[in-house]
């Protein structure tokens, strides 16, 4: 499966998308950073995103879309911006029919690294050993868009064998 | 002139529409409130919430939209779906090149009250005197929507009126 991870932002939104599949090497396909500028207008700021997602599901078509989940005890002074772009890329996701998930900080921090405290630092380290990367992706603070389009496909891939036992077992019953 | 009030949030989004101008009777167009489940995914309702902006702006076809500002000390447990619905709210006004302006629950409060502390009935008293309504709008809280347009009609007019001084100003110089 082919996923999208978004790390929503109004300054800079992190959109990487990843190939593969639960115990199978995953690819690497694209990771960048959208970008706008503080000195327009946040409804304009969030169209350019709007656009710039868009552009990013047709060019790569993916199967699902994973999004960072905002918490409001976040930094104050840029939360609001992240939580419209976050709106955004939900939005972009659900108007096609896309599935689209929420995952938290710590569950990708968890999923890549194996603790919930990771720092960054070891977040993109692991995201570059996971994909298989001669060298840390690039732009560097686009690596959370990748662990979570990355937690997505570990995730997703768990909760379906899950829900496959769970539902022979009902079979059986 | 006609202006969309948009008083943003998940459960509720109010909306409004008002016709007139600075020192002119201001007329009610419609008003309503969007409601959206919280039983399904916020995705799917930020995409209720889109389309149901699109409908009042393909049908009432206002020159500008005017959305409460929200701030980050509000109640944190709505924060983040109100905020990610004043995202929706700017993308579908701007993505059709309509200005948007956003006014906070203060500046709407001293704009149709005279006191930046009115509390939500005085609010409702003044839309339905200025809007000259036989009843207090209904729904109750889409009052809001209202009470921005009119912010919004009032403002704009006001600093049409001071811009042109200026220049005018400025071509005496």
């Amino acid at each position: 499966m082919r996923v999208l991870g978004i790390d929503p932002g109004l300054t800079r939104c992190g959109v990487g998308v990843v190939e593969g599949s639960l115990g199978r090497p995953l690819t690497l396909v694209d990771v960048n950073v959208l970008r706008t500028s503080a000195g327009i207008p946040v409804a304009e700021r969030l169209v350019t995103i709007e656009k710039g997602l868009d552009a990013w599901l047709d060019e790569f078509r993916p199967d699902a879309v994973a999004v960072e989940r905002i918490f409001a005890r976040s930094d104050v002074s840029t939360i609001m911006g992240t939580a419209q772009a976050s709106g955004i890329a939900l939005v972009v996701a659900a108007r096609r029919g896309l599935p689209v998930a929420l995952h938290t900080p710590s569950e990708v921090k968890a999923a890549v690294s194996g603790s919930g405290r990771a720092d960054k630092a070891q977040v993109t380290a692991m995201v570059t050993r996971i994909l298989r990367l001669d060298a840390p992706p690039k732009p560097a603070d686009a690596a959370d868009a990748l662990a979570l389009a990355i937690t997505h496909i570990w995730r997703g891939s768990a909760q379906a064998r899950i829900d496959a036992a769970l539902a022979a077992a009902g079979r059986k019953q």
